[in-house]
């Protein structure tokens, strides 16, 4: 940290009860680098104050809108100011507010799926290449050290050339229909309105990063069956794909949010031609690596064994297990760091730069309409997406 | 067993050196009801000698062809020829060993898939119920307690409505080219004259059929996706595919030889409206059932609390594992009994008319075409099927 | 096999209703290389001639008594009569049902514990080698291919110097007073004249064996906590205790079967200097291997990479488990070809050797009546021994 | 939090290279209710001065000794100066920094175990009393909520009567005499003088802990075998012991640092009349519970049909694993919540008061102490005791 300070940011949404804001903080106060310091925590003003009450933030720092924050948080003098606003409201939303403190020059980390539309999320790349201004989407998932571990070992080639990939998603939260029973989490993300897409949106975007960000592929084709199971829902639940990669691999894809008794139980397997690796959400510590002839191996949070990147992300020797608010952090640290040397008028490490892009952003926004399209369709179609926007706003050089 | 008298069965294939001959002798010779007592084990005169003398055999019922074998044995008297042969030959040659037989009057326990053409499948169809003799199929894998058990808990609604089925059937022996060098297994198993169909014969029908009998639902439409994946190779090596069973229920099926480091990893999760259950070949004796909101469950086999049918297939007391052996042995042991009570002329109990039949066999070369048909066009295709015979003929209820 | 014909046994118990008696005779049928042809299988002889109908045994191979079984197969023609006896009574008549066959000259398989007192046991060691005879003690769990995996690890220093055992075994079945309530198997095994120990006699001893089996080591002191939890229950059901081995090494043994929701979870690990290994019974076909700073390995069943005793004592490849009851068989293949070489004339092999001796047996039983013995102290004692008997009765190399 | 502001604390020891001192300022940080004001990071005033650089401190509240910055941080206006103290020193400086801290009336968190000396542990017990001072002791593994969960299920009768428990914590990193090696977390955990006992006060006193959390029971007599196995070692590095405890149950307790292959495996079984539950720490998000009869549970981090006190120290829906910093952070949170209410004259929670407190660390050394003794006597010894202070200073209700 260059800087000699910790990083200052605002947070717009996260209000009480909401579930992700919550993370989005312990996440970013994980490892004393960063500071909250503002706030428009709920599009109700009296909400919005409440929660920064509860936060202890100073009360001229707690907005009644997101507009009036960044507005007032660019007024103020650069040594108080928030460096970056996290935005953690409903999908909808993200557009608006990324681009309202993008153009006053802030720094963004934002959750996903980016937006509910190509157009606003190709807007998006646009604006942050022209503002220069550093954009983290939260696909936590890839902050796993075992996930960074699966990275390493595709690209040093330890399990040869990848030709098979398994990306699932199940969950079953919304075996029922909650959303008619008043749930607020469920009320937003299965309104087509709110979220633009259900299961796709929500989980299954995250299983496209993931298969993407682990094995450096793009996918080319995909034949998707998008299913809404639960009657009366108005939106995607249950989405199961075929898919071929860059370099011809097969990949099988699904998420689904009514597979009864599944918390969240994201998985990978990637198998290429000199072994496999696999990784569960659930046992995040863990990665099985395996080959034809040999003992199954288990890697393990914390060991010395494994890549410098895994190491690099990881806070805890052996033994003791690291989750899914440290792999959150680590999407928070990495492009903290970034934004920080940034300030510092310095150049990030290749570590601090691992974090998902706006760009990340697009191709997710760009499978997600593709594998709707694919559905209605009934048929196999062209999945290949290139995002707008130099080299110089991706984060890694993983596209 | 009304019969007062131990089975006795002679053997096609299964010579020196072949794999699943030896598991026929072992699975059939567990339970001490079924004896053998005659083979023609290779198209090799000297090799089929040889193997008798090491099973102990008596000299003259150790035949140099199948056909010698049919031929002598149906002229025996009856108290002691053969009462049913096993076929453990190459899948080309199924219908020729099988028909053989039928139309003397033998019984039969084949192994599968039942034949390499749908037109053979038919045929059977017909020569079974023509010659009414008992005709069962190796699809061992149904014959594990926790796969009945899985069965019966569909079947008395204990997961609700099924709404969706994931069944994989992952292995990576063929993940290099072996046939080239000189492996007999994959040699025959990857020579499409031989095998007829490469993964999609020898395990993709496996994982169909255990999809059909745990749930009970037809797929009604596949797009499947067909791989060669190894170069050089004139076969399916890597196939997935997404259906449509006869309820609307979606699935996501697969199966592979490429997949570095798999061993034999069968897996069927099966998703109701009231809950999941999840079962894994290489931990055959334990069913993960999960509901949202409460505890997962773990079952396990020989546990009081299982279902009669799981229980009737059990051998040992809950933490003594049964496994390959014993589950192969159930099918023997069912279809067995199905032979004496004919041969009694008694009925069998519906729990012995538990294994798989000649009409199993038919849907499941019916499902083999059809895949590879999709693969061809790219494209969802038409799945449904109904095999030839009457109900008298299926052994049990499952169609 | 050099005989050129199966093995011929008879069984003295088993009858209706008894559980090891089934599990003998699977595991004897299982390779088609032993056959039974006789039994004295209850005291009632009603029920033992209903046993011998049930198996088709020829009506003058079922007898009404032990002894006079022993009496008419010896008297029978050398090409018709048993070559061993299957002895599956309560332990307090191992020891008469095992001399009397043994005076006679027949080879013996005898379950264990071996005896209730160790003068008995002494006497069979001596017996033993007056006669001549083939003596095989079914510990079964060292049956186990991935248990002889660790045996051979550990002769092979692939951990280095043993440092320390963890040997434990819980059941929870009697953790209420079945005994009380007519179950049978709870009767005689909690029967202190029937069993002679309790969880001691019936698994804390095949705790000791697989100990011993795995490292080679002798125990040397011990401490031990002898619990009877369940009131009433005249014997122990939950024993506890600190080891010293011959090397120095500490040990940690328990038994249990007042383990509430414990099935059969025998477990054993090994710590060395430079490995160490973890093999439980529940998942018998999987061997964990851990070595600090490097991934954990799991080596499974049917591997090329495992020694040759494990591969010779797996009848599947990779992935297709084996599990109780063919470790049970190995134990009688092993036995069954050593007496089969006996009969020739010729010398077994190193592999026919590897079964549990009438020595094993001694020492199990003199390891009870020590624990027994420590438990009334409440103190560390000797638990040195060397029984009876020399080099030539031993089955392998192990004491 | 009725104080309407973060807590401020100052920590003890955690300078450059330390590793647990990390893992506090995590735990510390989490929740955003605690913020780290001062440090005396290290014995070397410029590592101390380093270190607080690194954390953005401001410089006058980085101290050159623990002593000085007791002096001037009870000097500082009450708005100010901190509220606790953390201590993260060696072993054997616990006592003079907490009685320093707590002659001035700081609150005290401080890492385990709590003295070298019985008799310092019992001074501190007074000195608490007498000061009026919450002293939270770092027992971390009690703060998971699935361990929180099964001292609920023992509370509430679930599974019964407690009849055994084997609580075991293997580690294998001191197979090597790293000490030897320059490795200074090695160094002084392995000098007598400065840890007071090895593997025993490091891990073992862990393992006392949480029985006793889970249970509410107290060890009444104990039998040790205490090993140094590793040549050279000054200091206990294997410990395995023989327990009764207050309601007659029986214990196996072990730890070790020679268990090649172990990272940190703690873990307690608890076997009732009714049932048994099973916790391990490298699954620390899962709980299974089982009973005779019945499929086995499998209890799942962030459900809501855990006890309110597991959900109460939970901070994710399920599925989304929490792992050994959120453990670690509840101790933190609790204990900063009970001394928030000490501060604004309110009543803690009952919640608020679950956190290890001085009078559990008294019993920790009791222990070490004893199971030392024992060793050295290679016999039984008395175990009980109870520590000296009212009821006031306990934390929970559990002693």
């Amino acid at each position: 940290m260059p800087l000699h300070r910790k990083l200052r940011y605002g947070m717009v949404g996260g209000g009480p009860g909401a579930f992700i804001g919550g993370v989005h903080r312990s996440a970013a106060a994980l490892d004393g680098e960063i500071e909250l310091v503002a706030g428009a925590f709920s599009s109700d003003p009296e909400k919005s104050k409440q929660q920064g009450e509860a936060l202890n933030l100073a009360p001229d720092r707690v907005y009644e809108s997101y507009e009036e924050m960044a507005l007032h948080e660019a007024a103020r003098p650069e040594d108080e100011r928030i460096d970056f606003v996290s935005i953690v409201v409903p999908n909808f939303l993200h557009y608006d507010v990324a681009s309202t403190f993008i153009e006053r020059g802030f720094h963004v980390v934002c959750d996903k799926p980016m937006t509910t539309s190509l157009e606003d999320a190709e807007k998006l790349c646009r604006l942050v290449e022209a503002h220069n201004v550093v954009f983290a989407l939260t696909h936590n998932y890839t902050g796993y050290p075992l996930v960074k571990q699966a990275r390493a070992m595709v690209q040093n080639g330890e399990i040869g050339t990848v030709r098979k990939v398994v990306a699932e998603y199940p969950q079953g939260w919304l075996a029922e229909p909650l959303e008619e029973e008043g749930n607020k989490q469920a009320s937003w993300r299965t309104d087509p309105d709110l979220a633009g897409a259900g299961a796709l949106g929500d989980i299954g975007s995250h299983a496209e990063n993931l298969a993407r960000y682990v094995t450096g592929l793009e996918i080319e084709r995909l034949c998707a069956d998008v299913g809404t199971v639960v009657e009366g829902r108005g939106i995607d639940d249950d989405v199961n794909m075929l898919a071929r990669f860059s370099n011809g691999a097969r990949g099988v894809l699904y998420c689904s949010q009514i597979s009864q008794g599944e918390e969240n139980n994201l998985r990978i397997r990637v198998y290429g031609t000199e072994g496999s690796i696999d990784w569960r959400q659930e046992d995040p510590h863990r990665l099985k690596v395996r080959r034809n002839g040999a003992p199954q191996q288990l890697y393990t949070h914390g060991s010395e064994y494994l890549a410098d990147v895994a190491q690099h992300n990881t806070r805890l020797p052996a033994g003791h297990p690291e989750a899914f608010i440290e792999a959150f952090a680590n999407v928070y640290r990495n492009a903290g760091r970034t934004i920080a040397a940034r300030l510092a008028g310095e150049a990030p490490s290749p570590f601090d730069l691992d974090f998902p892009t706006v760009q990340d952003g697009a191709v997710g926004v760009h499978f997600i309409q593709t594998a709707l399209e694919s559905g209605r369709q009934e048929a196999w179609v062209d999945a290949s997406y290139s995002p707008p926007g130099s080299e110089s706003t991706r984060g890694t050089d993983r596209t």
